[in-house]
């Protein structure tokens, strides 16, 4: 049994908790919201971000941080990844030495370019700072229904000890040391998913879906690898595995988006629609900076960037994607395989 | 332009030809079924299989072999794969030395564990015999919409050939060298498709398709490379993406089945009810028998056919998958990807 943190209250952290509670865990779930700790506290359901899904009445609900924090074996940080510098900063004095902190937040800060947990490392030094990511729609997860996710760390240890907090009949885990390729892929699907969103919209099928998340994953690859991750990591779970599921589902705000913008709204008016963050539209920015970084060529990405903020046409730019060059598939991919980081542990 | 036979005149063998008619080439179908071609001829539209997309006045029909095949450019062979051998010993006699033929139709061979290609190749051993695959549904192609493919060949002039001949606006095609890889993903993504579609009729989500078509893909590279195969060819689009395409389209008779057994049904009450080739029910075996021959682990495949052909439930089944030993995430791939096959052109 182990003492477990929840530092975020939202569908996901909520899902977690439950996960952990039944797995035998004792549980504190923290919001910096007073009427959402109320809401968990009087009704044992999240009714806004998780309705149907009951919690236990030995759960603890507090919005007192220090509580959260102290003493925990574990800390799972769940809140959206615009609040992860800042929520990061108001957890660091609270934070023990080699404390163990879980993101399952996604995304790449727009200003900075850095990933979340590398925010995290930099607001709390003292941390030993993990990532869970996979296909997981946290609706599901509440049903228990059955799950897989890749728990990643730089620390053999540390993954295999999340490895074994997390699983479950339902849940299965596996490790991986490549944060970086876990994160990379896990922010940049939401653009493809975008993608593919445009693609529904414009009245494609699943022919052009599965092009754009096939070839998709392939420009997420190319650069992920030439920035330090491995290719099985864009390959497996986290990467491909993850845009499945965020392309496929209507659960995933990217694709309703994407959705909008293929039936001709504009980003602005689609995401007043969809009503909260869509994440894609900011790892847009962040992926196309990140291409021409690093010199690497993403012609999706690219397109969903003339889309989103320079009124492209949504059929123009699908368009502009099957006109290219003629190509061999994948030629490349040998020699990127060369240049994918080593298996650290 | 160049002038084309098409062998078989199903709902793939149609979309096809209307497809390098519009490309501007001289389409000859053919057919063994003489009502068919009167269809054909009359209704200029192939009502059962195609329904819905008009057919040009001068595309020619026919139940002459030889005139289908004499003085051709490109024969495109479209018949369903337990026809493949049959139909290649009748074409034999009138096929000239290195006529290329395109195979599209997907299968191994069940009692000798060949490909299609093998296949037409040792019925025609005169033959330049290329393959063309991808996430293609023929009722989408045969309404234009946006669809990627791969034209394989050991030849590259040939791939390159058969590039030139298929592209359009809305048909974009990669050119491969790995024959043996694009036919091996395409012909076991049926096996997944079914474990998919099993998921789906349990009732699971979302979550758990994507989990299985990772990992399906996974232990599909796996055996394909051990036998001759390259990494790239499973995680391009004749893999992952005809997989992808698959398993969320119900187009797809391989999932509709899977639904089914999933449902409760047995293997025969699926086929029954779907009333057409379940490719993936064979395949499975074929799948089976090619992982223990090469010694390779193929759990989900190992699943279905435990849930076909000797009676498990399909929820046992999957509590099986997600119980198994503690994994590292795809630690192997990088030892796979030293033994893929050489890029060969």
């Amino acid at each position: 049994m182990a003492e477990v943190g929840i530092i975020g209250a939202g569908s996901w952290g909520t899902a977690l908790s439950l996960l952990l509670y039944k797995n035998g865990n004792q549980v504190t779930v923290w919001s910096a919201l007073e009427n959402e700790i109320q809401m968990l506290k009087e009704e044992r359901e999240q009714k806004d971000k998780l309705p149907g899904v009951k919690l236990p009445e030995d759960m603890i609900f507090t919005t007192n941080l220090e509580e959260a924090i102290k003493g925990k074996d574990v800390l799972v940080l769940a809140v959206p990844s615009p609040f992860t510098r800042s929520t990061s900063a108001k957890m660091k004095p609270y934070v023990k030495d080699g404390q163990i902190i879980v993101n399952v937040a996604k995304g790449i800060e727009e200003t900075t370019l850095m990933t979340l947990s590398e925010i995290i490392e930099e607001e709390i030094p003292q941390a030993n700072v993990a990532v869970l990511s996979g296909p997981s729609h946290a609706e599901e997860v509440g049903r228990g229904l059955p799950t897989t996710i890749v728990a990643g760390s730089k620390d053999k240890a540390t993954a295999e000890y999340l490895q074994n907090l997390f699983m479950s009949e339902v849940f299965r885990v596996y490790t991986s040391s490549d944060v970086l390729g876990i994160e990379l892929g896990a922010a940049l699907k939401n653009v493809v998913a975008l993608a593919a969103g445009i693609a529904d919209g414009l009245g494609y099928g699943d022919n052009t879906k599965a092009a754009l998340i096939t070839r998709g994953i392939a420009e997420i690859a190319r650069l992920g690898i030439v920035m330090g991750g491995r290719i099985e990591t864009f390959y497996g779970l986290t990467g491909i595995g993850d845009l499945i599921v965020t392309c496929a589902s209507m659960h995933s705000r990217n694709r309703r988006a994407g959705i909008l913008i293929g039936k001709g709204a504009t980003m602005e008016e689609a995401m007043a629609e969809v009503k909260m963050v869509v994440e894609g539209v900011y790892s847009a920015k962040a992926g196309y900076a990140l291409s021409k970084k690093y010199q690497v060529s993403m012609p999706i990405i690219e397109q969903v960037n003339k889309v989103l903020f320079e009124g492209a046409s949504a059929a123009d730019a699908v368009k502009e994607l099957m006109l290219r060059d003629k190509k061999v598939e994948n030629i490349d991919l040998r020699n990127l395989y060369q240049n994918s980081a080593e298996i650290s542990w």
